[in-house]
């Protein structure tokens, strides 16, 4: 039988979710969205991890109030998934990303004999606004305290030529407890999100447009749920998950990437 | 490493999605909703693996066009997902629970060795409405062509007491080109669905109202990306994938089943 259907051996997408558990469902919400498909039959195989419970806090980490690394986890999950089948693997976690953290499980990852290819989501974020955007110079960029400390977003963005301004203590603070709140945040209440979040959101990414940003970067994975459309007054505000998603499709089967999207 | 985390080998609440692949997002997003939890580590380890295109089309070949059962593809994947940790298992499509199908399904799963639980999504509908609705006996279903003719429904609601009541012949194919028409059904404009695809399934769940029907099933798990709310015309609206998601909850942690959700 297994000749036959192909199903017990057959690669796919895989993507480490869970951080948190709705962004990850919107995550592969676009992967289906950015395919060229009609019927089932036409979509690609795509394999979600969403195993929060089993990955400790990124922001407490990268704030330095706990010292376990959620790396860890992270690379014993990747190397699940990959021995699940994943051949083109993305994490849809922006402050995950961080070097201190992502290190640590794409070690466990490589050293497991993992031959496929991972995506950054940041990385490719950084190429596209470089190829989407050329004149863009100042990148605004809108995300957790943790991605904030790590300094993910000037690493890769900087190699690109673009200089990351973030929101100042406040407003930064602000949005944290949009996203974490246990009584308000986004991770608290996805479905739907809660009015004070959305309205908190909006409020710092006007502060950032104020800041003559050329584009605003949703840079945490539970933005999307709360902000939506491709631009805020008028700049252009880009959404990693949403490349990531055409990169992964791009890497695994690029025939398959619905354009003008 | 392995110990510390517990991430390599913790079991998980396993989904076999892809039929199709937004109604399994649709499903997964439900068990999140179901659950009790305030943060991400809070939430239950679930994994999918959608696979739309390893699983051939389950209709044609429940009305006889293939003599391809895709019963083996989906044993086949569930048996990954059961290597892959799942201990409780579930499948958001009524298409697929038809006895032709399932049987062969499940008799792959269970010749690999697997131990856990299958959770049937049509045996748990019929026992939610015996509890939830004691004085229901005729029950309208909204379902595909293929599960019209396999009986799935009428197997399982009868053994409950339950008379099941379908659209007249007209009807039933509106709603299947609703569901899976290439140029306005739902597996094809699933983000959004069309107005036409939304009309129709409306139109039919009137029709079915007006046969006196005591509750009404959503019995394709595409319907519920057109209709929603917990009534029609103030008949009681059943969602069998809400219902499998607190049952697999339950089956995996009851003290995590969010109630009067």
């Amino acid at each position: 039988m297994k000749n036959e259907t192909g199903a017990t051996t057959a690669k796919c997408i895989g993507v480490l979710g869970g951080l948190g558990p709705y962004a990850g469902l919107d995550f592969v919400h676009k992967v289906f969205d950015c395919t060229n498909a009609a019927t089932d039959q036409e979509h690609l195989p795509v394999l979600l991890y969403s195993f929060p419970n089993a990955i400790p806090p990124r922001v407490e980490f990268l704030l330095g109030k706990t010292t376990i690394n959620p790396g860890y986890a992270m690379g014993e999950l990747l190397v699940r998934l990959a021995k699940a089948g994943a051949s083109v693997i993305g994490i849809p976690c922006n402050t995950a990303h961080s070097a201190s953290i992502l290190d640590v499980a794409l070690d466990i990852l490589y050293k497991s004999g993992f031959q496929g290819q991972f995506v950054h989501m940041i990385a490719e974020t950084a190429n596209h606004i470089r190829t989407a955007h050329p004149a863009a110079q100042n990148v605004g960029v809108l995300c957790t305290q943790g991605a904030y400390h790590s300094k993910v977003f000037d690493m890769h963005f900087n190699r690109y030529g673009l200089n990351v301004s973030y929101l100042e203590d406040e407003g930064r603070a602000l949005l944290q407890n949009a996203i974490s709140n246990s009584s308000y945040g986004i991770k608290a209440f996805s479905s739907p999100v809660t009015d004070r979040a959305k309205n908190d959101i909006g409020l710092q990414a006007a502060h950032l447009a104020e800041k003559n940003a050329d584009c605003i970067i949703m840079g945490c994975t539970e933005l999307p749920l709360a902000l939506s459309g491709t631009d805020f007054q008028g700049i252009p505000l880009l959404d990693p998950t949403k490349i990531l998603a055409e990169s992964l499709i791009k890497a695994f089967d690029a025939t398959k990437l619905k354009h003008n999207h």
